[in-house]
């Protein structure tokens, strides 16, 4: 898959220097630690711009503890979402650098800070409510190197909120919009700039928000194009996403 | 029930007017003409402020007539709806000052146009898409005798639409709010006016509309107070609703 | 958007009176207080004719309290719904005349009394377990000026209930029909009576209750019009409703 | 699992009057007959008091007709439901006694016209457009031998329709109800008698009437209990049932 | 709607013993207690054969108590369902009679003992999780007078467990099937006998039971005809049921 | 992937006999043909034992035949599934061979007609309407090389057309069971056999079938353990599965 | 049913070593326990090759140590499924001898280790979180006799994991895929081998998964063929499929 | 809105240039046509980079005609989407630069074909009958000014059909993913790059696809981060958010 790697391979055979059942099992290895419980994936940061990204929940404490702690001896920056405070006090014991925010439930390392990316990404929420989520979108984005601008608790009862603060919508590269109840403000945002929109649908609400679903629907079905819809309460999701848009290309694998 | 009407009565037994049997049957019929297949209530206008209205799907064709025929009797103004053109041509012939709306899919017969209520009602859509059902919505409220102004095509993505009318919106006494795709512009409006809005889901959309599921989940959680909603589609129901707030109680029985 | 704020403000630059850029960012901003996790909303009494109202759940305490302390600096009437007994302990600090109403689970501070409307409103509840959601629609009106009657248990397994007190329902300006189960009674009600209906399905009852689907269906399915739904549970939104169609357009800003 | 037979069965095995693997094979055959595509239930009417019903949609046309010709032979009463007028062409030819009842959409041969039962069955329907559904279901309850009477048109919308025909209630044995749109009516019928309801959800109504999911959930949700529900359209299901009430046990397999 | 009070009355008002006023009074009140927070319905037992019936969930402590002991004055056997164990110790405070079954979480008084009914029920679950939905059924189905028998743990898993115990199906009167899972139990159960078949769909199983709709479909889509569903988990209504198709119409008011 | 095959172009290479860049191409390059609007993949019959097979809906009528065409080429046994006649009308006319089979909606080409497997499949169904599904899938299982068994019409409904034929079911050595409506009998199948049972729902039934919802839950939650769903009408899908389960590992690659 | 049974008794009846009565006592009884609360079926071994399995939720304590005493007095291998660790430590004290899986929430008695089937099970996770399912299943299969081999958290978002595993693939008889989130995985394997895969949707992602339906509908919508689907976090079900899968018909009643 | 504007709109006033009330009609309108039926958003492309697409569905012929006519006038480049072959007839007639793309559905008029953005865009698809979607996709992006590449029928049931042609992958500056079925397709391409992906669900499926709801699910899960989706079969918003995302803010304008 690494064309360089498997070419340089080949001439290594060629030369005599690697023996064919090596070469075979190179071929066939790709670099992963294998944990017994996990396969903690090395690669990624080369493949796809950001190591691996441990999602807590249903996961035993001593995994997350072990695979944070192997993903730290490679890697810069790392991201644990959806980290209760216990997880943090645990993994705190082995990697002192470790950050914890509260707010946004993550354990984050942050040990490269360089910017990338074209500009700025801005994170809008409808309500106070929806802030956890922003957070978790906004960290994660910082963390992968893109600037972040935030406009909280402007949601459609109070359009003059948003319409108010135009210049921010205007300076933006990427907006993600974090809504919950019915989600309008995704289309709206959409129908007023240019650039990419990255709805949220968040689980705040009275009764026939169903956990997230008329958000969710409201997003996909926006009225506005230029939005595209990440899962249900997924900071991280759509921190990722936009951060991705936010650079280009050669960028993610500075 | 009707108070006025039992105290006669009981006063005609006490004076020997009237026997006790027939008093007895009196006491339990209520006005309606049972025609074997349906039982048309003339008591309708007289509890509610309205006829019965006809909503022709699934129901036989001479059923249909029937029933507009005996209403005609009694009623002034009489509505159809979700009538198709061969339905209207049977009409027209027993009852030649019918008129068919083709767009709203309506027969109306319209012979008594006092205008009643406090003001006006506007339509708003936010889209060419959602005109039938807009248009069900307007018939059915001036037949009831409110005036009707229209906004179309005011949707939320490109949003000056909208607010290029707020004097529309301001001089409005009861907005109705028709939108498929995802339906936030009910949200938006309900944030920006002092006025009741009644939102109407449609069936406009791509696949995740799910037939108009999207906008009524929308209207449902509507950030923005003031906001109740009635079925997908539901165009008569919509204008019948905003008729009846445009109107006193006591308007409502003249 | 306010022509005539609009237009002194252009006299005031023709006149010299005001500079180009006060004017151009006067022109911009509307009047609302950012606590940066929450925009406060004043605008929102001149707009709506009532002040922007607290949904607690998913909020910090710290930002309850301040947003509270914040409104009730410019606000006479507040509103707190959802709010648990230890919310109510730390507003009571710093707002020494905020009240708690245990079973609607709302704060309210009722500074302005005077009575707005053309009548009166009614709530109906269809059984006990529905009162939690009655009284906050109660609530909700009252403090809007609307006055409240309450018609409670009522359901149509025992239709007695609601025809004895028919004369409850003719006096009424405006209905509001809290129902669980399977809501029926929101139709029954619809059918008798020449108001508008607003219907609140609740989460009470069985498996297939499905928290409120079943009487949320229910009611945006009536047959008898002149029904109109808020969202699940949703007392505040039904009694805001019921408040805004009871008066006039003009005393919405009294 | 027919006890006597069994009996006799071992009785002529202990006489030597039955071979052992003959006894092994009637031990597992019970009679139907096996036409390859189907396997005609003989053994139905003596199991559960009535033959095998045909549910036309999906099947060939000359399966259809070999399985009625087939029952025909052995069964006095047979029932074909669902059924287009082309398929009673076809029927007819072979079975010249077959009659088609066009808006219940059933063919029947109906030759054993003996009454059973302990009294009536009422079938009430909301609205016109509920039709077809009830004549089904008064097709099957008649021809199962129970007496039936109609009153059609009686929804919540016009209450005093149904309150006002009280006594046709009062004299049923039970009660099937067939409605549409939000399926209220159900629960008032419910709430008045003191026989068992079987109910039977339409897909007559607005979009959010979900090809009747609303009234289903409505009628399962009943806030008056004794009643019980069966699959949307189901006509035939709930005469079955409503017949199989209406009789006792002895009577069933007269 | 009573016919004899209705006519005594006339007579009192003819022969002038009552006065018209009173009259107007009476023909609007029916028997219910007013409590305020609820409207106790004396007058069930005399319409539906069977008191008022208390379910407990959402309802205060209090009130339930309230509603008890003003029940119990007037009634013999009365029924609170879904009651946790201190809602108990307090209703035995005022009503020593009162007993608590723990398994099916009903409190119950039963001072009239005397059977009604034409035969037997039967209850069936099809496991052992789908108990307290049984054991309520049951209840219900003993305080209003029917005997019953239980089949537990006859699942189709091991279908003989139900084919082993026809004699008790074949001895039934009606028959309430209890199952979670999939539910394919009532279905079996349906295609085995001549009675009617109340069908319990129980929230027992793994995830894509999802909380009962998984058997509730199954029921309503039973390929046996004679069987009819109740809301899921709700035994109180299939024993309720269950009795009255067990009773004569003339037996149920005795 | 094909270690066998990278072993020897890796010999080739330090052979000398192949130049790197023709590895590099090699390694990167897997069978299929590129049609541009499709990929057929020829790789498929060596991967997972039979050739790719045609799911027509949706697809170009050029398209179809142009893929047939090219894996005639080098394939035996070929399947287009869901195809109308009109399809098999221009297949016809490039592939003589070609065969219909109007019921399972199918062309297949069938030349290599040699038996594989351990044993029999039976494909047993619910009631006559599911023929269709049912044929589809015991035409792919024989196309693959499996032998089958029918025993159709046996629902639970008639449990002894079930219980009857006890012994089909207990030479079976895989079970497929293709039911609508409820679609129970996958769980007395499941109950009764200690083979491998797939079962298959179908969209056939009543309302609440919800176009074979129900069946799926069903079949999904079966109380039997040993039964494991595919798709709904999705024949081939269970006839393929049934096959591979038939048949060992080696004999699939035969 | 079991014919040879049959045979004999018929033999015996007819030898005159059975009396009449009892012949149709036996004919009717099968091998179960009746505990009262549950009927535990000894005859399930022999029908389906493994006694009965016990899923602990909602059943009473006492119940599950009865029905395990009362199933080891007869069976070598018993499973009881999602116990909490208190179950297990009440079934210790009666059955010294069985185990306790933490993780698998699983109480064990393995009493026959003898191994059964044509080869190895390979049990594969998406993810860390999907452990306790897939170790359910594994233990399942043990049980049962097959020999289970591991992959665990080799997901398609690092797709290297699993295609570097290819030979543990290819070393399968039968594959099990255990996945949350969208559960994408068992199509991918599906594609890549030539053996039945069970797919195992589990509950574990963020809101739009809504408790495993989103891996549920992928997983059943496999375009990849040989792939068929239990229930939501049903890792017994998967195992218990597989191993059936894994063993002849005639091994599974060894 | 738009600073620049306000600004000398305000210096315009004043310098007496403009008389004010001029300006507070300029300051309330913003550039769009109303057509009555429609109001012509002229402003889009200058706020949001591209004009106003017609989406075609529920639009009465002549609308549609009118929008074209009227946006032609301003506009370079015209979209119309989902549009009937007669639709095209009737707009070639009045716009003869007009060009209809069958399989995408889409009518255009191309007259601007500068290129814009970073990078190309590739659109795959998992098979031949997502077609439609993915043209309709292809044909937006290249309209905004990006370059597309196309890699057709490369799902996972044959994962090499993707792996083989990495370099595609590699090569993209944004990726559209369309696919139905399962749509795992999505999740597998975002675990191998490191640009964004847009997913599109399509409704190409077997019964459990539910119309595209099992693939929108999936994509919205998906296990890979860098993945947002929009609405099902919504090939023209996946185009249009992928040349947003390829171009630069500034770019947009151009």
């Amino acid at each position: 898959m690494d064309i360089e790697k498997i070419r340089k391979l080949l001439e290594d055979v060629r030369a005599g220097e690697k023996g064919i059942e090596d070469a075979v099992l190179e071929l066939r290895r790709l670099p992963y630690d294998d944990l017994g419980f996990a396969k903690v994936d090395h690669h990624r940061r080369l493949r796809r711009g950001f190591p691996e990204v441990i999602y807590c929940p249903g996961k035993a404490l001593e995994h997350i503890v072990e695979i944070m702690r192997n993903l730290s001896e490679k890697e810069c920056n790392i991201l644990a979402t959806r980290a209760e405070p216990y997880v943090f006090e645990a993994v705190k014991k082995v990697l002192p650098d470790a950050e914890y925010h509260a707010l946004a439930r993550c354990i984050v390392i942050n040990r490269d800070r360089r910017r990338r990316g074209l500009g700025k990404i801005l994170i809008i929420t409808a309500g106070t409510a929806d802030l956890p989520v922003a957070e978790e979108a906004a960290l994660t984005a910082e963390l992968m190197g893109s600037s972040v601008d935030k406009l909280y608790d402007a949601g459609v009862a109070g359009i003059h909120r948003l319409l108010g603060n135009r210049d921010m919508l205007d300076e933006a590269n990427v907006i993600v919009v974090v809504a919950g109840m019915e989600g309008a403000l995704a289309s709206v945002v959409g129908g007023l700039v240019r650039v990419p929109v990255i709805a949220v649908p968040t689980s705040v609400g009275y009764g026939a928000n169903f956990q997230g679903l008329a958000p969710l629907l409201t997003m996909l079905n926006s009225c506005a194009s230029g939005v595209a819809v990440v899962n249900i309460d997924n900071g991280f999701g759509a921190g990722y996403m936009a951060a991705l848009i936010n650079m280009t290309k050669e960028e993610a694998l500075k």
